[in-house]
């Protein structure tokens, strides 16, 4: 990168905030996936929109690649630099702008991370609803349209989000939709930056729809024999009406590695964490009772529920660190995630399908999914070196993509499409959505400087 | 029009399903507004996607004006053909293509209409929520992301599509989404088309989350001394974390109207119209006794509430009615209706602006909302010839919208632009989100062919 530019990138975000250094390239050249790193040539941490703009003014003019940055904690390689170019890393513009808390909104730049936030929020009785379980930053969520426990309920973050402010390649700052929760005035643009993945603006700002916190709160752990049953119960679990908070599926070999990295001490077998909440205790119980029901007819064997925070609170933290225990039971192993979701009719067949698959290629990890909405993970480790394995995880990977697809499912539930799913957009969405997809990014950046490399 | 033209659309629909009669064009010339009428030069009934598709073959070949027609219940004059051309009525594209019960999901073609399917869908225990009023059909609702007095729990139409068919201008057919609840493979596209307003492609098919029907049902009404005060009412119920499927405002006039076309004999006074569902009776009871207290905080002078099906039935037939009892009430009248939506903090301050102003202007007519969302209809009576109330009624509508942007919120909550609010587009987005739009529109309709003249 010429001196020019890195001069000009100073003047516009100040001494400390530009880096070449190894260290910073290295950090800013791989997320949470085994997807190949790739080293920025610089990164920049800018400290307002008004910088985002001037940088992306200066890497229009002279075709720079502008790869956006918020935890780093994708799964699918969204962020990865693989042109090189600039990384914009929203570190330092992660300040909450207003609460608006009488309309249960937040307002927030790119950078704040989710968790930070919702502690912040917490004194206001509010949370942001979409849990991806790692401390991801809004910017991040809102460019993967991320998803994660609570989704069943709260929807993803799509579903959550009023108004951005976005920069656009060329510089301008864009602002898209209201805090009017009914919004009917032209192109729905908020919906089109969200789950764009940093390729056709850069998202600076956001103000997002919020929740209250419940105050009554039951969770519940149903065993059953085979993942196939506990599947059918979720089926019937959501066809009862019934309207879990989380509603999460373990196989057993997740569950024993939740087992050594936690004092659970859960029952090694495919298991189901559930969350209610209610307007009363009383109803809770009723709810918990009939969870009970369908659960017993799916031959579960052991059903635990209880009332309150602390319940509750254990198993979630469990279950999101269970990535990082499994990282660590399979030391020395890269690993692959798939993200495939089907309508809940075909979750059954999907799940039964993966569990069938993943012994005859001789692949360890295990199944994980947010049951309640039809998205399955099968997370496999193997050494980096061991071809057969690497290429029995392609196999896996592309045949649950298949799979979900034949079920009128997505080969993406809430990772994105990043470096890992480009490979099937044409199956997913056929010839003539993919070349519109190709239009919109040619018109929004015509010069394919924003996070170039990425879902096409 | 020429007559090989007209031959080709004969060819292409059949004999009977293409028609230049007076009468039918006549019929295809206006909607529920007071926008002036625009015939077309030939109405066309096709039976597929595929002879929509070789109709805009054809028009785009041409450049021949193409909009779409539902049930022509739209309030903006969204569906008027003000360059004429030609006029595709939906409605011999009724088919339900499939419910998927296990999915609270439909997939049907967009000349459906709404409360047909409901009707038909009731069978299963399942309805589509947004709830416009009208008849309207499926195809214009997604067109212009309409809404109702159950979006205050169940969304917008926007947030109860999941995928789409449809035909974009080159004639070229487009799929979106998937039927998985969560998707996050790609640009959104199936939002970018819902609310577009028959002007980015034409909607043929489309799946449709449904909820269940709720089994507990309470409906409620409260009267009050002032429109402001049932504001403020509104936003403290709203704030208490209750969920009421629906919360509309009607002031003094509004009720005189509905009590001489009802028999309803409701207390001539400003009033809220509730319902709430829930789990069980019990918590009904509880949820009740709640909006009562919330309610007597603001002078509520009479809270009268019942259980069931009945009461709630009553009540929300005549709300349904109140617009064509509002016609039937100023004879020989043309009218305006606004529909600017604010944050629900921002409403108190948006009914008193609108209260004070109406009586100003020397207009009749009378204010109501879904207030619940926020959402605030001024619907004003004048003879067409009386240019003072003509202006006046103008400048209510100015005046509102300006109102309601101050106030975060937007000139549309549910209408569409259409016509009418066309003069606000730059004002409530901004120059850069407006050309950004205006650079789809030209991406997606090259010749403007698609319903042109709306929006921009």
């Amino acid at each position: 990168m010429h001196q020019s530019i890195l001069k000009a990138l100073v003047e516009i975000a100040g001494e400390g905030n530009v880096s070449q250094s190894e260290a910073d390239r290295e950090q800013h050249s791989r997320d949470q996936s085994a997807h190949a790193a790739h080293l920025p040539e610089v990164v920049v941490w800018p400290g307002s929109t008004e910088e985002v703009s001037r940088i992306l003014q200066l890497a229009y003019e002279y075709k720079i690649p502008v790869t956006g940055w918020g935890a780093g904690s994708s799964l699918e390689g969204n962020p990865i630099p693989v042109h090189g170019g600039i990384v914009l890393d929203f570190r330092r513009m992660n300040r909450i702008l207003a609460v608006h808390e009488a309309d249960f909104q937040v307002t927030v730049e790119a950078g704040v991370l989710y968790k930070d936030m919702n502690r912040y929020l917490s004194r206001f009785g509010l949370f942001f609803a979409p849990d991806p379980g790692a401390n991801a930053s809004i910017g991040g969520m809102i460019a993967n349209n991320a998803a994660g426990i609570r989704t069943v309920k709260y929807g993803a973050t799509r579903d959550n989000v009023l108004a951005l402010t976005v920069v656009l390649a060329n510089g301008r700052i864009l602002r898209t939709g209201s805090r009017s929760v009914k919004q009917s005035s032209g192109y729905d643009l908020t919906h089109l930056f969200t789950g764009s993945e940093g390729t056709l603006g850069l998202i600076t700002e956001a103000t997002l729809k919020l929740a209250p916190i419940p105050t009554h709160i039951s969770a519940a752990t149903a065993v059953f024999p085979t993942v196939q049953k506990a599947a059918k119960a979720v089926f019937h679990l959501i066809g009862s009406g019934l309207q879990p908070s989380a509603l999460e599926l373990l196989d057993k070999s997740s569950i024993r590695i939740l087992n050594t990295s936690t004092d659970l001490n859960l029952p090694e077998a495919p298991t189901l964490l559930m969350e209610f909440n209610s307007a009363t205790t009383e109803s809770l119980r009723t709810e918990l009772a009939l969870v009970e029901e369908i659960c017993q007819g799916f031959e579960c064997s052991n059903f635990q529920s209880g009332l309150g925070m602390k319940a509750r609170n254990q198993l979630w933290t469990a279950r999101h660190h269970l990535f990082e225990a499994m990282v660590r039971y399979f030391p020395g192993c890269t690993w692959l995630v798939t993200d495939v979701a089907v309508p809940i009719s075909q979750y059954p067949e999907l799940v039964a399908f993966a569990a069938e698959l993943l012994p005859k290629l001789n692949l360890d990890g295990g199944l994980v999914g947010h049951a309640g909405d039809g998205n399955l993970h099968v997370t496999v480790f193997y050494p980096p070196d061991d071809q057969t394995a690497v290429t029995n995880a392609a196999y896996l990977n592309e045949q649950l993509v298949n799979k979900a697809i034949a079920l009128d499912g997505t080969s993406t539930g809430e990772h994105g499409v990043g470096l890992g799913k480009k490979q099937f957009m044409v199956q997913e969405h056929g010839e003539t959505a993919v070349t519109l997809m190709r239009q919109i990014k040619h018109l929004l950046d015509p010069h394919n400087i924003l996070n170039p490399g990425k879902i096409f």
